[in-house]
């Protein structure tokens, strides 16, 4: 017997990505989908712009969608919605018992939602308690560059300490939703801005990293600062990063804390979990979005060019695969580790 | 009466882009071309697989290929020469006494050589006086990234001192020469790695902006950390600089030094010289490669996105045209400073 | 004293490249820019998009935006608007005495509407006889893929007589107009369709190359099949054409119809007029878009690898680019013919 | 018991292909790898710019690359060497007893070797009683592009009649091997000429879709007329078809003949065989190379946009993916076709 699950903002880019990864899912079973009011009505199949490169599966194909009101026979919900609707939407379904499990960016810093990296941060669920649903409960997941780059500071933060932490990420276009970007913007192009992803970049990871204590975060004292810009990517953001670390270390002790990450979810076998959630790449040229977006099921944060740094400690270059790790399949997993524990 | 000069290394993608600059240069007349003995005793138009989108100029197109011989009868010769062959080369030719104006590495770092950029360190061409051949001369053209990096650096370095630059490149494949950077590696990839990049990004501009004295230059004392990578753009290569200045300054008066910009070698009119060496943008999307790179002929470097960083004091973005600019261009802009001094 | 002009749909991307083709122009001065509701009343740096890889030009880009009503005080309007739009717009223009030079597909076919190549078919300007506005007159430009082909094709037809063209294009995404085709649709991929093109390519050059006799246009007699594709390309439409004649004629001699190809309009040295409409390249891999559509200011057709057929007679690629030849150029120039024969 | 395999030419990008497709195969189990005597001696993973999305064999990755020489212990080697060297090699590797299943062009046309499509024409394997050698073999696996066709035309020629067929292809860069293409060519362009590619598109598909007789392949007697590009597409060869049946024919009788295709090697239950060879797609913008290649394992063709046709009686799309279908999962096919015949 599966869970039934549903889909709010089902046609989108990471929608899709939803449908395609739920397809099949060993725990979940996609029952509805829903979206906004113009492809309310419509089978999903005429509805959507089908983008994934495994086919639409026949029974989601089939059914029509839904609009986003809480009167879907499920308890769990995965939010794949716009911003722009995505808060109020997310609260009617908490405020009706819904399990909202939220890949948008509306709830992920109020003080009493987790933002959910299973590997990273599973006490942040404590929080739940001190949601104000009556059953309903809101659980985020973070920015597709967040995710990557706070599963590969995890494991340095933990062991080393971190001070201070510069990125520059070259993102894919599918981070942008479809129809997203233009192609007259980016073939040949490098656009130099994201609108948000700066901010978001400099401080969801401090959320992510920070401590539960007694009913509320305590924010990672780190700084960070970011750059961001959009690369003719299809899927995959990278991430080059500088560091410094509040001890000494030698790059040997780096790559040993990437290459023996473990997580205290590891046991639970979540069925998207990465056998491990960082690799570490000998080759001088490697990570590339390409080779490596779909590492370890696309859940995988590749890493590799570690070198001193001349003015942090060390440099390295970081990839994941933006709307699986970063974004439907890390809001699947949140969902996993969710069910695992039994927290409902 | 222009002056003859020959190209060296004229089959290469550097090689092609001084044939396409100097075709009708006001001052300068292309009278030979040379290249490797596969090349030599061709046709330049059979010896040639012709990259530029301005046709190839037939006057050129006729000749035959010579070998890289120093018996060419004209006294200029610039070198497109790969590196592993422009050391050796370049030096015959300025022993049988030519003036070698030089894209290639080889002899950048000599303590003797200028890393000449005219409007930023003219007053290094004294240390021709200290190269040791009979009549002959070596002044090289710093590497592409190095290039915009420099005349963006120039007029903070003159007006607040610089502490620290942190650089991550998005460099144009044009800059792997021909064949270069396979399609399959490449298309819907990023590379973050280019070969002996870092290294000269981290050290040229030291020398570029730094002191002349008595017979040598005493470089600038600034920190340099650089990340390298290769991205799907044709010409220009995007940087995204983060700095740490000697003086706090506002941003107001960052964007006033590079519009404020001037030079000395302005009131000279050399052909290829841009109005002005440095463009801000208030646009919060620019600059772009596809967008900016033929800003100035080529010659100009586009700069933007200036905001406050957490860990340096200001961050922004670079770009600028890394065949003309940042090699061909900037190479005939040397020799055009040198014939308007008439240091020969 | 220029001739003031407008420009209707002027923020689009073919406007944009009306704006760029008449700064400067020797005839003509834009002075009104006007476009949808939304942009009407903003500036139109403001309004726009800018994606032309020249600088807007100042003095347009202060201008503000007029809504598209036929209260401009300019003779000629250039029209860019979608052709959703288009036909009434138009027509409004055309029966205010406008001359309305248009890109948009609405008005082609009419049967008192000239669908003008310049070199190909100025005869066809007596059709404005028939125009039934009091002083006001529509002239139509032809779709970007059928104005390269019937270039192509008309010293054939000329010459040997043509019965049969089969057609194959690789288009760029800027026929799409702007934000038009999504990046992730097109990175890495081809789309085999592009809406309503096929039956444009079908049917326009035959009217194009068909003759005028007492008031109307008797269509040429040949057939044509065409087959239209999106590629990742960002300007420049190519085509792969096979063609059946009257007459059996040698390859020199469909070269030769090609290069010495001249036209009724030559000695009226129109400023945007190719040197010549048809250039034939002997290398076996010309032509390409990157390379050629450049050629004569964007105004000529590149032709290569004419060779025998087994089922028609020769098959040959051609290449235009589809924004300047193939529309705002291509529209500037019948202005020029327009104005050089003084029909006005 | 698994049958052990070696792969001549591994190390390029149809070698790679071939260790990919064959890790894990149920049947074949690669014992030996072997390129040219610069790979030689390396291991595998030091020889390899291995490009493939899924990670090198732990196994092969250890392997040492031996020379091409017949003295390795299998019977069966599949070949991915280069023309230029193939002729010879798998001569001698066939005069030494091997079964040779080849994707080079150099034997496919000889008149005693199969152009082996196993749905196709699994009858023309009776041509290898005709081969001279004592007990080795050589079958061949056709061009890429020519499978593809091939496969597409079968149920038409075998229920309808062709009578001609043309086609325009648009091919991936995959198809020239590794570095193939330069990446300063492709981007942002379409090369109109593969060399030597349309000869055999034109002629392999007479010899597939012969008949066996007597010994000898009577060719089929269509004509064909083919246009070869290349375009910035990873994988997936796309063609634009138009043909001419024998019979006239409804649009629904096309279309039934691709969904019903069925195959005299279905029952074989082949591991690398699709579940069916063609797709017909109702989509009207369909196929494309981005969303179809890897239908059905990568070894799928998929078709779409079928339409009458003014000058042939259809035209229509095809799709297929060229290294997989295209060449090394084609090969393994003929293998195990082989294999399950026991005609060895």
């Amino acid at each position: 017997m599966k869970i039934p699950v549903a889909i709010l903002g089902a046609t989108g880019s990471v929608g899709q990505r939803f449908v395609e990864l739920l397809h099949n899912h060993p725990w979940f079973d996609v029952v509805a989908v829903a979206a906004s009011k113009q492809s309310a009505g419509k089978t999903y199949r005429n509805a959507v712009n089908w983008l994934m490169h495994t086919p639409l599966p026949e029974n989601i194909a089939s059914m029509v969608v839904q609009e986003c009101q809480p009167n879907i026979p499920v308890k769990i919900v995965f939010s794949a919605l716009d911003t722009e609707v995505a808060g109020e939407i997310e609260k009617r379904f908490a405020e009706a018992g819904y399990l909202v499990i939220s890949n948008a960016s509306s709830h992920r810093m109020h003080s009493d939602v987790p933002l959910l990296i299973p590997e990273v941060n599973r006490s942040h669920l404590e929080l739940l308690d001190q949601q104000k649903f009556a059953t309903g409960k809101i659980v985020t997941n973070p920015n597709c560059s967040a995710i990557g780059l706070a599963l590969a500071l995890k494991p340095l933060h933990d062991r080393f300490g971190i001070e201070a932490v510069h990125i520059v990420t070259m993102q894919a276009v599918s981070g942008a939703g479809y129809p997203g970007v233009a192609s007259m913007d980016i073939m040949d192009n490098v656009i130099p801005y994201i609108k948000s992803e700066e901010e978001k970049l400099e401080t969801e990871p401090l959320k992510i990293l920070g401590t539960y204590s007694n009913g509320h975060i305590i924010p990672a004292s780190m700084k960070i600062s970011a750059q961001c810009n959009r690369v003719a990517v299809s899927d995959g953001h990278t991430g080059c990063v500088s560091i410094k670390l509040k001890q000494k270390v030698s790059p040997e002790m780096m790559i040993e804390a990437w290459r023996s990450c473990s997580s205290d979810i590891h046991h639970l076998n979540l069925p998207l979990a990465p056998k491990k959630a960082t690799h570490y790449f000998d080759e001088p040229n490697f990570p590339q979005p390409k080779l490596h977006r779909h590492l370890d099921k696309g859940m995988g944060v590749a890493i590799g060019r570690l070198r001193k740094c001349s003015l942090f400690d060390y440099k390295f270059t970081i990839l994941s695969h933006n709307t699986i790790r970063g974004a439907a399949g890390g809001a699947i997993l949140c969902a996993e580790l969710i069910h695992a524990l039994e927290i409902r």
